[in-house]
């Protein structure tokens, strides 16, 4: 195994030399733009660590690892256009830099694009691997609807937000580690398993993405801290203080939910102080642990090299950022 | 072989019994919606007819040929909001029945739900129909973009704009047949004949279909006569024009097309005129003509019994409704 930064590079030296160049101009353009603004490859990485997992060459999962970000960065396009988003990784979203037509075409040329790196593949892993990846592309999509339509709602369930999260975010997280099994042909057992894996991770790091929103440090979360309370984001702080809290601390959190201040500095306070009092705060903590722990259980059932384990559990830590 | 209806028949019973019923609701009902709404299911009947001459049952090839159907409606979904379309078959589009972003993740969503269908065949077969479905996707994609470049050039030779309706249409309807093909596991010569035959009936098809729009009779034609003319669309007929015609009725063919009265009777009269005289109308007829024979070329070549290359023949005839 190595350090994380090893398959960064490649995820990175691959994305440096492809250069989706291709005519017509206006179509491939918007692409090679979207996939030149970096990120942090996480999916791609986590295909390639677990192949190597399973004891094949990272390098032989590098074209499902390329088609995992391509749909990442597909879903990014679209879901941009849909909440008016202006910024992508600090810089111009594609619907900005060009018009909504430009970015709705390019979308979807790179979601095709993302099945046709399978095709590097023998028939049956080919087929798994599409398999597995239309599965997962279609729960991305439902994960979106749902996400749209809790806008819209108020009756939204902390199961019905779990499995929100789970479908828009973790899901691809499962698949993407569950691909690197499928490329060094690790039994259905294994593979399996690893999906979990990615899976409750993923749900980890959500919950944690919502927890750091609202009481991350400024210095160090890349957006804007008490964005998710400014925008009225029904999260999982949200849903269990409303859950825990009593009659007046529940027609507070509403009242500050039904407004949007110029300035939010109040406001922010105040939410985040009512997520302490309800104790939302601390049991979105507890969440987060849970899912984190169920990550790491999944791993003991895993039949592969301790060492390996051991890899994959600091992987986990680290992307946690914390020890459990 | 069956007559045509009986292929109809088989495609629209699955359109019937399949629902497509599933959450959330705010994805799936647009593509019930849209897939309801009827059309001519030409796509797909081609493909059962294909697999049929390459002697499978054609049912065999009911999943392919629902991919190809779902395929072709997405591509009207997201090519309507492009084209700010307010009808389609006669009913609203999805994006005016429901919005943009509902309009953009139903139709990312069939585009995944077309790749599903293939599912159905065994690892080469899957491989082979995906393979096939990518590549031409793709070209659709490079076909609709080039034609929205092309409203905003002035400068579009006839070879590009052949290119555009070639990737724009009929390459779905050569890897209909394709795939039809590839389920009855004809041989690859018989598969790339029967590509070849669609190619070009589809771009004989598409040629038609601008002529008729000038020259159609609006008692039969399905759109209104002069469409083309009235948004100054760059048609097969426009560039011929504009190739053929003496400097005066070039300078009265720009003119025209540089207006948008109200009252488009006398445009349409006078464009179809100069259509006339500077050969175009002809020249148009000619190129159909040319694209039909080369499609009828290619049945020669096939190596299947001569029964089913008159079936072709006659669908083709049909298709285009004129002997040649």
């Amino acid at each position: 195994m190595h350090p994380i930064g090893y398959y960064q590079q490649i995820v990175s030296d691959y994305f440096a030399s492809a250069n989706f160049e291709n005519e017509p101009t206006n179509l491939y353009s918007p692409i090679r733009y979207i996939l030149s603004l970096g990120g942090k490859k996480i999916r791609p990485v986590l295909t390639l660590m677990a192949a190597e997992v399973f004891n094949a060459d990272c390098r032989e999962a590098l074209p499902a690892a390329v088609a995992v970000e391509i749909f990442h960065n597909f879903s990014l396009v679209h879901d941009d256009i849909m909440d008016d988003a202006p910024l992508r990784r600090g810089n111009q979203t594609v619907h900005e830099k060009w018009d909504i037509n430009t970015a709705i075409l390019s979308g979807d040329a790179m979601l095709i694009l993302a099945y046709q790196y399978f095709e590097q593949y023998e028939p049956a892993t080919f087929m798994a691997l599409a398999k597995l990846f239309s599965k997962t592309a279609l729960e991305v999509c439902e994960g979106q609807q749902w996400d749209v339509d809790f806008e819209s709602r108020n009756d939204v369930t902390q199961p019905e937000y779990l499995k929100m999260i789970e479908y828009k975010t973790a899901v691809l997280i499962g698949a993407a580690m569950k691909m690197g099994g499928i490329v060094a042909k690790a039994s259905d057992a294994n593979c399996d398993l690893i999906y979990n894996f990615g899976l409750n991770l993923g749900v980890a790091f959500q919950l944690q993405d919502d927890y750091l929103d609202a009481f991350g440090n400024p210095e160090t979360f890349g957006k804007q801290v008490g964005g998710d309370i400014i925008e009225n984001k029904k999260t999982f702080l949200y849903l269990k203080a409303i859950e825990q809290g009593s009659a007046d601390d529940k027609d507070n959190l509403l009242n500050f939910f039904a407004t949007q201040p110029e300035d939010s500095t109040y406001k922010i306070e105040a939410v985040k102080q009512l997520f302490g009092i309800t104790g939302a705060d601390a049991a979105t903590q507890n969440a987060i642990e849970q899912y984190t722990l169920a990550a790491f259980s999944t791993l003991d059932k895993m039949d592969i090299e301790p060492e390996k384990k051991l890899m994959l559990r600091k992987f986990g830590e680290n992307l946690m950022q914390r020890k459990v």
